[in-house]
């Protein structure tokens, strides 16, 4: 079921007695809110990318263990929750949470997870924007970012977003500079469609332009998500984000990632062990539904990479500043 | 007016009193040979990037002045084919070229000028096979390249794809990686149908997974081609070298330009003399006809990139090898 909206404030949300999420695949063209009851159509959901960003896959997972109560097979309607993103490791996190908890007990911590969320969002925002005001000095600050790490990735405001939107609000943003983050252009269809309902100056870029705009002065700051940090500060994220943070070091350009505590996986020593999701040709040979290439072409298409440490200015969470360059550790 | 054929060798030349082109807008599918007989369509087919790649481009300047001869102002209409494109240097000097002969022996001079091409697309492939199998020792050659730089660049074969295709021929080609090259995707329409074609294995990527893709080991040498080389070798190409060569560098793997002399200009003595062309947000905001950003959305669209002459294992001409990273110079 899909409903029309004038105005929607959460990506995701439980209403009424099931899921209600933004279909993120609709933007920017239209929003559209679908309504989803059974664990089968929020597995779905979550790898067709209509709900994504690793803190919004995690409140949907804890959502989902509450539908599952209602399935014949709890156990394996939370394992395929469970698995519907390689990557992201709080979605395996957040399910198990829940599922943790007496049936009665689900639904109050799977609300509990998303009320986190919202408040480690105004909390990274407020954290980053202080450390991005000291990084760049008395400059208007001219964000890059890559990929889309707003409200649609989180239930509002967002992670790396969230900072450019706090230095907005508080008149400090001269533009945002927006990677369309190919294959499928969450920035282009979801950060720059944010940038406007926020009335925040942008202009949008081809990925690959990214560390030759930087070379010439055009940023002076960079601010991404993660959908995992290994224990040594190594991140993964969007593919792109690397080649964004070989670009900023070379420029001089600090580069700041910013994700919530959840993303932090201690279990995994570093970048090398961090599984790389492959996601087919079929996302790189067509553009919503136009094809590219001729027919029958292959393709090589991880969906994220990893960017070591080093190159990695600071940490933001929400709750601390890690500066992972200058050798601090998590 | 345009035909339809089924094979075309050459991608521009001289056919009965006036230019044939291929109109590399229409590829991958269909291919549509235009017949241009004035120099104001001339000029659009140049600006629409109908005929693109550095080499095409000084060819069709040359058979342009021809054209220019029938024109009520003679001058203007070389003036206007001098203008065309900014950064690629050659088409202004092949304009000259033409323009400084006889009106009676310009044909010939622009006829020269296209079997120039043809015979340096040949020592190009040869040399930079020659060099990168040195480069790569005695696994399979595994190349990356971005744009095209193929036969459609030229007028036959190419310049970086000249060596990835004689490295096929010769048995010595394990697989080709093709940027698709955003925003006008031209690794994705041309430089993989050049590639299926000619039967060489390929696989394509997105250009922000090229710098990751080389940290794994996926591609063991970068081929590229040039716009203009700068007298201390920095070098103009299509957008995303640059970031391409960081990845090179972090990775270990050669990377090797290969462009005709024509490119080099040794009146401009680097990189940030360079103008770089910004075609505007049209081409970021919308592929192949559908939008992919909110309505009104600007962006900022740098053609092309310059890539420090240090990050350049060798320059591959038709008539050298010039190892820029070791010192040595132009």
């Amino acid at each position: 079921m899909a409903a029309y909206c004038d105005r929607v404030t959460r990506t995701i949300d439980w209403v009424d007695g099931a899921v209600e999420l933004i279909d993120q695949t609709r933007l920017p063209d239209e929003l559209v809110v679908q309504r989803v009851e059974d664990v089968a159509t929020l597995v779905d959901a979550i790898q067709r990318l209509a709900v994504r960003g690793a803190p919004a896959i995690g409140v949907a997972g804890g959502f989902g263990v509450v539908l599952a109560r209602d399935e014949p097979d709890f156990e394996a309607a939370v394992a395929s929750l469970r698995s519907a993103r390689p990557t992201a490791v709080n979605l395996a996190r957040m399910v198990d949470r829940v599922a943790a908890r007496p049936a009665d007990r689900m639904l109050d911590e799977a609300l509990a997870i998303r009320d986190e969320e919202i408040a480690a969002s105004r909390a990274m925002g407020d954290r980053g924007a202080e450390l991005v005001r000291g990084l760049v000095g008395d400059d208007g600050v001219r964000a890059m970012t890559i990929c889309n790490t707003g409200g649609l990735a989180t239930v509002e405001r967002g992670t790396a977003l969230a900072v450019v939107q706090t230095l907005h609000e508080a008149g400090l943003l001269e533009e945002a500079l927006v990677l369309e983050t190919r294959p499928l252009l969450q920035g282009a269809r979801l950060t720059a469609w944010e940038l406007r309902q926020a009335g925040a100056p942008h202009r949008l870029i081809v990925d690959s332009a990214a560390p030759f705009l930087l070379a010439r002065g055009v940023a002076n700051v960079v601010v991404t998500g993660a959908d995992r940090v290994a224990a040594n500060g190594d991140t993964a994220n969007k593919i792109g984000t690397y080649a964004l943070a070989l670009g900023a070091r070379q420029a001089g350009v600090p580069f700041v990632v910013v994700a919530p505590e959840s993303t932090v996986d201690t279990a995994t020593p570093n970048g090398a062990h961090i599984e790389i999701e492959d996601r087919g040709a079929e996302e790189v040979v067509t553009i919503k539904g136009v094809t590219v290439a001729p027919q029958g072409t292959d393709a090589a298409n991880p969906a994220f990479d990893v960017t070591p440490s080093e190159l990695i200015t600071a940490l933001v969470t929400e709750r601390r500043v890690v500066r992972l360059a200058d050798g601090e550790r998590l």
